[in-house]
């Protein structure tokens, strides 16, 4: 009989919730939400079973899951961690983890705690976006397994399996290091194409017209939240920043073959570009 | 009773035969292609009815379709004006119109040719790539009306409304500036991503886990085909070069907010590029 505590009923937690009982692996599901009206939804579309506060859901729940922006989870771990008992669980699913382990890295109930990040998400947020099925066939980290009890990770790891994940385990920096390249780097030119084409076309109805699906896919995630998005930066500005300066060198590279009628150049940039579709299939 | 002949049997001139012979529109599809290997898969995938010489193509078509890369349109265009009877009509398919308007401007048989551009496709180009209803829902634009007869712009509209297009009439200045917004950044924006991911992410294996859908979403473009974008970064060069540089100016103004740490300011641009949401849907 696990019950599952999640903080945050959004996009993350909330599809979390609806999985995780359904296939049986948590059998009550408490909700705890600062926003009342995220709170409410999340009880109407039953995606938790009841809606609790803070120090309840701590209180009950055998495993506490952190879903919520990056600075909530670090402001909120190191008072939950001081609350817990010996039993109980805690696991966050921010997209940076580094700063995360920072906060509670000589907490006595350290190893209660485990640091993973669910390779999953849309460009949407809040209750309304939860969806059953979002962590199917993607990739699940554990970060820095060896500073948790083996326990503990055991659990979170039975728990991303449950819901159709592939675990994999990573260190906290290296982590870091790969998420920017990987997923921070497509949120940062997707907001700038956006901003782009938002400046310079001013007649909307020509983006709307002119819009064909490669156009539509690039800026996908230009809808993303800057709740969300923007402590992601802040805690990874490092490794953000020089995935920005190697981007902006790739995209001057191509200002000048084309600037320069290097159409050879051009090719060839184009030629190593395709290289992804290889490791992307 | 209209026959058809398609210029290029890729992923345009392959999927424009499919729909219009389904549809009824064309009787008999004629295709040329001069890479041999895509004309015979051309005709085992029974894009085409008959694979034909350039020549006996131009002879028998009563709407002759380029659907090359636009560098060979721009090479082909003139000497078919040339060839073609009075009753025959030619339009191309490709994605800048200004340079091809330009080598048949003072053409004899100018008002014969329809400028066009249906704006579909996928990141994979060839005869395989092909499929039908993939226009389907799209926009497709034709350009400079007014040099063209009324008569052929008419039978290019109907063709296009056939497959299920909505047709829309700009000229070709407009036209290039707007594409070059909405359609050509983006894909220089793809291969920048990937060539950044592929330069600083050498365990492929990481790339492949952590690869989330945003990513992959952000990266598609980035398998497209040299042959074809390369000639477009050409002839558009000009608009192509100005929406790079605010497009750097973007990502500049992101890097600075992360850097200085000033996160009202990253909110704010965030929350501006959100607002593609509302006129994209």
């Amino acid at each position: 009989m696990i019950t599952l505590t999640v903080i945050g009923a959004g996009l993350i937690g909330g599809s979390l919730a609806l999985d995780l009982k359904e296939c049986g692996f948590a059998d009550v599901v408490l909700g705890v939400d600062t926003n009342m009206l995220h709170a409410d939804m999340a009880q109407q579309l039953k995606l938790v079973d009841e809606i609790v506060t803070l120090d309840e859901g701590i209180e009950r729940g055998d495993l506490i899951v952190l879903a919520t922006p990056i600075n909530v989870i670090k402001q909120l771990l190191p008072d939950i961690l001081t609350a817990i008992k010996p039993n109980q669980v805690v696991a966050d699913m921010g997209s940076t983890k580094g700063s995360v382990a920072e906060v509670i890295r000589e907490h006595p109930n350290r190893a209660q705690f485990v640091l993973s990040h669910p390779m999953a998400g849309t460009e949407y947020s809040g209750p309304t976006a939860a969806k059953s099925g979002l962590f199917e066939d993607k990739a699940a980290i554990i970060c820095d397994a060896d500073d948790s009890d083996v326990n503990a990770v055991d659990l979170i790891r039975r728990m991303y399996e449950a819901i159709g994940m592939h675990v994999m385990y990573m260190n906290s920096v290296n982590h870091d290091l790969s998420a920017a390249y990987v997923s921070h780097i497509s949120h940062i030119t997707s907001f700038a194409l956006a901003l782009t084409v938002l400046e310079k076309e001013r007649d909307e109805k020509t983006i709307v017209n002119l819009a064909s699906g490669g156009f539509a896919s690039t800026v996908r995630l230009a809808k993303s939240s800057p709740d969300m998005w923007v402590p992601i930066f802040e805690q990874n500005a490092e490794n953000v920043i020089e995935v920005i300066d190697t981007y902006i060198e790739k995209m001057q590279a191509f200002r000048q073959g084309i600037s320069d009628g290097n159409l050879a150049e051009v090719y060839r940039l184009i030629r190593e570009a395709n290289k992804i579709q290889k490791i992307l299939k």
